[in-house]
């Protein structure tokens, strides 16, 4: 039977930051949660917008382009940023902050294979 | 400067059901909100899956199979669903609801061109 995927279900189910759980699967693309807290690295994907939609807490990403110049984007619950392809960015949590995030399958949460994070499923 | 999107202030600037609107682009895809009430058409996108969030409200998407089998996953606030590419779908929403639906840019809401709605952007 189709059942309804509930985020804060999927989020119950794991505690530690940065690694995002698949929980659904959209036009070759991974749907996931994930918990984060801290200071990201900073990257890029060059081939991938990326999507973030803030479920509770705040989010920082910090954003430079192509000159250098930085910016940010500040996110709380119910807000979204989608980060164009290739633009550098870096993402913040003062506190604890649930997100969806939506990426290709196989795209590495860090922006380099060698250092990026099995997403698994939920 | 870049900014985030305010989902609920998106919803809040019309009034209209079954008329998404599009509110950030994302790898070829429309991201885009959408106030719902009331029983939509019976159809399917044969290239595409099609993606439903649910932030308020309550969302029963029926569902058909090959062999017309009938079955229906419904969605509250927080909950999402994907419907596979070609999979037969009908919206129903008994009180008005408000989604995040994600298509490829152009896809015809009711599944075909000659009745679709054209997606404004807020």
């Amino acid at each position: 039977m189709p059942a309804a995927i509930d985020l804060a279900q999927k989020l119950s189910l794991f505690t530690e930051h940065w690694t995002p759980k698949v929980v659904a699967d959209f036009n070759g693309h991974d749907v996931m949660v994930v918990k984060v807290k801290g200071e990201f690295n900073w990257h890029s994907h060059p081939d991938t917008d990326d999507f973030f939609l803030v479920l509770n807490g705040r989010l920082t990403i910090r954003l430079r382009d192509a000159q250098g110049a930085e910016s940010a984007v500040i996110l709380g619950p119910g807000e979204l940023y989608v980060v164009p392809k290739g633009v550098e960015h870096c993402p913040v949590a003062e506190e604890e902050t649930h997100l969806v995030i939506i990426e290709p399958a196989g795209t590495p949460n860090t922006g380099d294979p060698a250092t990026a994070v099995v997403k698994t499923r939920l």
